[in-house]
């Protein structure tokens, strides 16, 4: 039987106060702050958890911490995407010591796949690996969608009990949902937080929502109001998450304008460090500045 | 005060039996059949009605015909995306002189435009436009995006109406629900069959889908489970749709694949000819076959 | 026995006063310029000549003048790119008329065309045409390459008589050079200025370049020094073509800023009009005393 | 006084006889055979060498080794690509306790990088370095050009020595020979064999060319016909250059077409194992047939 996952699985930030060093109580804070809003998972080494861009010793460290201070609250979900299937299933293995749920995983991104390299890949990778395994469409940066036959074929492997869809396309989501009808344990998620409720709507099974890092309960309550498809409750919540969506995101004009709205977010609420690894950087001040007017203007505190 | 569409507005296939010679049984035939399904309007010379394909004689014979035909009974809008604005403004003369209702353009598309070039280029063209104007945004064929503020700036017009998006990205519709959502006359379609229940659940005001050529009854449905939010009726009408995406518009590999895929339908049907213009070719026979193979799986008869 | 091409075919710019009228005394005069640098052809309607930007009235009356001017001093080259095949061989139909010596096309550019897509496309169109045809290399503005192996299909149609690649990959050129290397009848010719040198060298025949407009001699030159292998006199002159390259194609941030450079120099140079048609916009006043600074570290009166 | 490369520096391919295990003999085969062709260096774990599919232990070993065996007899460059900057500088360091002369880096790539975050990481990469660094324009994998300006602004930094252009686009490269033309210390090598001669020919400094796998001596004296201009030298290897491409390096659909016909030559021609890492796969027997056919037509003995 397959892990079913449901809900609001926030892809946490990870909380830096250099390049290789953890923010040890801002990562505590945060966690806390999460669980606090009555998420369903954590998912930590995503996009917005610099998973690629930190060292593999620091991501080793976080796994553990993340995985001692949840303490099996919630299920844990670890981000192995990798060009090096070797080192993919390295970290897949120090998931499992710890205490991990599941893994996640893009297409090793270097290269461009074609399907048949991304159904054989994901065999081996699924076979080798010591937790079920989340596939990860993210084309922005792997080049290459995951077809929806692609997937069919992939999640004939029972290891595999899931997918994740950052890439906004909701053509694309429903033919998944048309692809996946005959498997309903097969969980699919979106990743943008603006298309979380009609996905979940129209046969999506939750939200791994960048935004959940600061505001928890407000992506809960998206969910519950779009799975009971109580439009009451759920419009003026969805207005909230497109107001967000359009200020705190766009900030800054670099690819990662998200990540850094967010941690110059949490910052200023309190909750951790805004430091930002390499290749990317903090806002500045300006940008604090105007992220700080967003904040407000979002009535921010009675989103908490 | 501005023209307010809102419904299923099918952009019609154009009925053809060579490159230069209209369908004229058939298209009174299409035209017959779409109106008898209740729909809201009528888009022709779209991407779906191989406008930039026909030759010019022959768009503005289509134009007269069409408008002749409907007789006012549904709004008839008209597509006059072109890569020189002066056969844009021809194109509108001709559909205010017949008697259409509104026009549709997407930017130029030979270049690729910046948005400040596609905010002057549509302020220039709406001002010298007799008719009332629709943005269609479709950036797999013109390279770009109009981006939100764009579209509030270029909205600004009184004679620009609404936006078809056809990206299918609905991260992108979001974001357009709410750059807009103090213009409430300004009205918000999509393209893409299998995204127009979500979308009018979150705050779009219809379709512009390919599939009401064949069954315009089954979309003006879904429209209306949506609008109301009954989803007893919405869920089974939205499995149709994900089937008929899923198989009749994907028999062939080409660009044209929906467009060859609707017209043969419609010609086993015995609705209209399936031939189809250069630079495309109508579907051979085997996959004729698999078109009525579909057909049947979908117990189409059931549809009309 | 084909036409061979060789040598520098400039694509002319389109002088104008307006959108929809002829600077006719500047065409006069950009004709009579380019004649006196020696040039082997000229091409007139490509994208430096905005053919797709502006109306078919104008495009035949712009054919008709250029042919009657230069009077079979060289040849005339027409390009007759369009989306719809009957616009494309109407187009034809005028330059023949006219005493056009061929006739250039891209591939109809809305909807992405696939290989097989192609290969029937352009030999229809070849098998319509009144005069010979050059293929038109442009994935920037079509989408998509005409891969080496089209070309031989597309070229055993002896209607085809060469090819223009405006990609800038020289990978692809070289590929070509190979594919074609055994008939010797098929002209490959580049776009860009900077590369046409090295192209000539490697087993390319000549280029259409948009600097020609401005000193044809300079390319001539060019073109001479390459074919003959003198690097003494080749290296300086690719050196200012380099200049010229990164400095007036660059002067506004479009995608027109060649062909808007191009024109503003021309103006300053007393040849011609530097109005541009929509939906570009001619350089402001900043822009055109950059482009003047520019004419002048070139030292351009030593150039014409 | 910086580090000058020039010549011919093959980017070696890993002989492996599975994921995590270098084939020992194949790599002491591969290293002479490519030594004794007259290279002018030798360059590890680029794209060719799957530098980002092998696990970070195996590249370790490999660097070794690899330096072990050259014994300062040419310069040996490493390839340091990573997602972290960490993992980046402490593969420098392995190169640098080795003994290698250089590294070489592309942007980060999981991300799309903007020219100023380029600028800094490539700043902050170089300063933190122990050996002098190449950067490596990639953009297929990596999404992003190093713009010619972003050069010239990393070059200020003595630690930046050259810069290898795996694009193909030559109106880049000629784009890059003159913003560097100050600078005559900055290496410029070009990465597509077919393109080497002439980049060689119109300022670039060398060719880090794959098929310098098989045949070295081949590529050698490419690059001194090509530098010497000797034309009836240099038109023969060109051909055969263009034939090896148009042949082994399209066996497979795959983005490792290259590579896995490198490896399957290597191997018919006994040198190494045709292993390839995880995710792609070796040719199969068929295709594996088709390379041999190829070496043969190329008459391969003559050019070992």
């Amino acid at each position: 039987m397959k892990n079913q996952f449901r809900g609001i699985i926030p892809p946490m930030i990870t909380p830096l106060v250099d390049n290789n060093s953890l923010d040890i109580k801002g990562l505590e804070s945060i966690i806390e702050h999460i669980i606090s809003g009555g998420v369903h998972g954590l998912f930590i080494l995503g996009t917005t958890g610099e998973g690629t861009n930190l060292s593999y010793e620091l991501r080793y460290d976080l796994i553990q911490r993340v995985c001692i201070q949840v303490s099996k609250r919630i299920p844990v979900l670890v981000g192995i995407t990798d060009t090096s299937l070797t080192e993919s299933i390295k970290m897949a293995e120090k998931a499992a010591k710890y205490g991990a749920e599941a893994v996640v995983s893009s297409p090793p991104f270097y290269f461009k796949l074609s399907q048949s390299e991304l159904i054989s890949y994901f065999n081996d990778l699924a076979n080798r690996l010591p937790l079920p395994l989340f596939l990860y469409n993210m084309p922005e940066h792997t080049k290459v969608y995951f077809e929806s036959d692609t997937v069919r074929e992939i999640a004939k492997n029972d290891r595999v009990i899931g997918l994740k869809d950052s890439s906004g396309n909701s053509v694309y989501f429903q033919t998944l949902v048309h692809a996946m009808k005959d498997n309903l344990d097969f969980s699919l998620f979106v990743g943008p937080d603006i298309i979380t409720a009609e996905t979940v709507l129209m046969g999506g099974h939750g939200g791994v929502n960048g935004g959940a890092n600061m505001f928890p309960k407000l992506y809960v309550d998206l969910y519950e109001a779009a799975i009971t498809r109580d439009f009451n409750r759920l419009v003026p919540i969805q207005e909230k998450i497109r107001q967000l969506w359009y200020s705190i995101y766009y900030v800054s004009n670099s690819s990662s304008c998200h990540l850094t709205g967010i941690k110059c977010a949490l910052s200023l609420m309190g909750i951790c460090n805004d430091f930002v690894a390499s290749p990317f950087r903090k806002l500045n001040e300006k940008n604090k500045a105007t992220v700080k007017r967003y904040l407000e203007a979002l009535d921010y505190k009675s989103l908490m």
